[in-house]
């Protein structure tokens, strides 16, 4: 019989073993442990989401007392989770299942289109047994599989290795593992900075802390027509700024498509970007785990292209994922980085420490490869293939469509467009009683905008606070993959009127 | 087309692209890294494992002019890689295979045994799809799975949460993933020291050196009647020697079945090493890959067991992985580690960190929970998996005792009896003469016999020198996985009777 596990009891249970015999001293304490450790912060898996698992489990009781009768997890981009409607891509899972049990070939031929039996086929001649350690950079392979992607993306015409090299790309297990070993090798004393966009994704402020750097904000702007934007000389004055106070900064940290904010950077900034890069010597790290993920009429170009046709010198590291796109993989933890203008050198130590931790997941490499490589027209699987991810961009765009007019349409709301991602990142105007209500809970007001939303309507957001945001303005994000957004919206706007009658607007 | 891998070209063709224009200045250079990364070595995967790759392509050149016609990767512990037999256990990829795709128990469902659709049926209830992250600690319901098969194993009888708390489980990307991030945690500063073995595996040297601390040796005894051994008093005086130079020690690891020894821990050592824990207020590591890797007669006791009957408070962190036993599942790292006797605040933090990497890969959680759940007796799929278990039990076994053997009996080399895990560590006598010419070469020498021997006959092994060893005393590991023992011994002889030619013994 399966113990419940609520998340509140997550730990009361252990060290109780010994109850008999109380230890006279307890060695392991959080003050004996790494005190960079305990400045880590990662909103979107914190209190709120904790709580959120409580209700769940508390929703199995007939007799729950909750008002509400499902959570919905909208903190995290997580489109293939229980309750969401976003079924895997067939096309990914039969190759997958093929690799795992490739007698299935001989077994069940009838269940798999014929490009996928050869594809299969053809990946086990590469690689062997997915049972098997790869390569610790990942397979050749596939290597070479997204060198030839990413050449043809930004629309390469020469042989794509000339363009991007398999030698210099990493297989990694999604894009935080790059992200973060990428940190641990630029931090090199706690004088260092890395530059991060606020708001930004909290996996950068948690991983400068882990490894004991100095986060060097640079504070996006927001308009209602045009969305969230970067201005290239707040970036310069944040850089100014860090060198005035002594800050040694070694990297910026771009995100586009932007995590949370959905906004998509225009050519001219992103060429900036890179000469503010060579000019300061810094390592541009360019989160583009969102560029499939596009619902305006906007289009995608990879720091790679621009930096490219600047034949910029700078050090740049490109980020992808199979976690998010329209695969939504993010179980399999599948993921890579490009380096261009990488030395040698450095190279070779990036590949010493992924040795260390031998290699990727394979089932995670595979769902690289078929990110690169979806069925062409004219193959068995294009049809079904185009139908299933049509499906998915339309839901897509017609929900952050929806959603943003919405609320925006809310008294004390700004929804800001968001063209790219999976995001919304709504401003609240929170009045001065629900402020100081916040402080007497010892609570950031969005954090109590965000716990009284979830109490209610069982809807989980992150609050603002968990991204940054300037100074006494607020937010929350949420995710556009719920369906039946009618009742969802609703149910937001509900919350929202009620908390406009308890605390003003 | 695509272009061979040389795993010497690895880094030549990067940031070449901008020939054109050099790079007035190249901001990232090892220099400006984190020094700590410069310092991390990883012999497992390093100079021989990268000339190794080489001969591999190099062979595959009709024209190849090498002495041998296959290169035999005894380097590391990968039992389902290219060229061994080691194929992967039915029921467990039949389950993935499943899990990937569950249209197939419609489509096929001829293909799998009724246990095995039930099993996967009753997986996917609990998890949803494996495209979606899951708890960021890992599934729960593996995890109470996780500690039903420890209490099991150690013989409790009660109620197996009482034993072990699946709240104080975390599953992991393989084993090493978990000792990366305990350590991480564990040293706070520069002077904190981790006792480790030596020999030693040597993620603990690489890893203890990427986080700045200290490592503690502690130095194995050998001897050709009882293999490997532990002694206390060697603990306890490596202990004194480390408070002695001011380093403060933190943790004890024990790698039990040993690598790369091979040796078995009695149950009197590890009181005495748990009793030690709790004296010096040590955390006790114990690195438990191997526990189903036992080719003697020897059985396995696990430090859990020992530490519950000795009622120990000494905080205890016990890891097992599916990349090892009869799974040999290394590709889709999985693994977890318990805890036990660490505070609920400490776990906690432990959470915390976990969650920044949102979770390990769900192909690696299902391998554990078929780890921990074969199946039984009177199951369908039982007599399969028992006679595929039973038979890589029994190669192992064979190959280990056939290996010991005729290796010993070489002039010069003492194989050492290693009834657990995949390895064998002889030591061998290298001449006066050897370590001379090894010295012009700047190579250690047991480095020169390695390279040397792979040169001719494409057997790659990883010197002593890779795991540490006793001053002036050389050894190689290489693992028992090969297939057609006699021929692979064959050529060990021979290349070895040559050295002794050339070198004198």
């Amino acid at each position: 019989m399966r113990t419940p596990l609520s998340s509140t009891r997550f730990l009361q249970r252990s060290s109780r073993l010994l109850s008999t015999k109380p230890p006279a001293m307890h060695p392991l304490t959080a003050a004996s442990l790494n005190p960079a450790i305990l400045n880590v912060e990662y909103a979107v898996r914190g209190e709120l989401a904790i709580k959120a698992e409580e209700y769940r489990n508390q929703l199995k009781n007939p007799d729950h007392g909750l008002p509400f009768d499902r959570v919905i997890s909208s903190n995290i981009g997580n489109p293939q989770q229980k309750g969401l409607d976003q079924a895997p891509i067939t096309f990914v899972r039969q190759i997958a299942a093929l690799m795992e049990y490739p007698a299935l070939a001989t077994l069940a031929p009838t269940a798999f289109p014929g490009d996928v039996l050869a594809r299969a086929s053809e990946l086990q001649s590469e690689i062997g047994s997915i049972g098997a350690y790869s390569h610790s950079q990942g397979v050749p392979y596939i290597r070479h599989n997204v060198a030839k992607f990413i050449a043809e993306r930004d629309g390469f015409t020469g042989p794509y290795a000339e363009y991007s090299d398999p030698n210099a790309i990493f297989l990694t297990a999604g894009a935080s593992a790059g992200v973060s070993l990428l940190l641990s090798m630029l931090i090199a004393s706690p004088n260092d900075g890395i530059l991060i966009p606020i708001p930004q994704y909290p996996l950068y402020t948690a991983t400068i802390a882990q490894f004991e750097g100095k986060p060097i904000p640079y504070y996006l702007s927001s308009s209602l027509s045009a969305g969230w934007s970067t201005s290239v000389s707040d970036v310069r004055d944040a850089l100014a700024k860090a060198k005035s106070e002594g800050v040694n900064p070694k990297a910026l940290v771009v995100i586009n498509p932007g995590n949370p904010t959905g906004s998509v950077l225009d050519r001219g900034t992103m060429e900036d970007l890179v000469k503010i890069c060579e000019e300061h010597s810094l390592v541009l790290l360019a989160d583009e785990v969102y560029q499939d993920n596009l619902h305006a009429r906007v289009s995608f170009t990879s720091f790679k292209k621009v930096a490219h046709a600047l034949q910029s010198p700078a050090p740049l590291i490109s980020f992808h994922s199979t976690s998010k796109g329209v695969l939504g993989e993010c179980g399999r933890r599948g993921g890579y980085f490009e380096c261009t203008n990488i030395s040698p050198e450095v190279l070779a130590l990036i590949y010493k420490m992924v040795s260390v931790g031998l290699c990727p997941p394979l089932q995670g490499q595979i769902a690289v490869d078929t990110l690169v490589r979806p069925p062409k027209k004219g193959e068995p699987s294009y049809s079904v293939w185009k139908e299933e991810t049509g499906a998915i961009h339309k839901a897509l765009a017609e929900r952050t469509s929806t959603m943003t007019t919405r609320l925006g349409s809310l008294p004390g709301v700004k929804c800001y467009p968001s063209p790219g991602a999976l995001y919304l990142f709504p401003e609240i105007t929170l009045s001065q009683k629900a402020v100081e209500k916040a402080k007497e809970k010892g609570k950031a007001p969005d954090a109590m905008y965000a716990l009284e939303l979830l109490d209610e309507t069982g809807i989980c957001v992150v609050p603002g606070s968990g991204f940054g945001q300037k100074e006494g303005v607020w937010h929350y994000r949420l995710t556009c993959l719920c369906p039946g957004v009618e009742e969802y919206v609703g149910k937001l706007e509900k919350f929202h009127k009620g908390w406009v009658e308890r605390y003003g607007a």
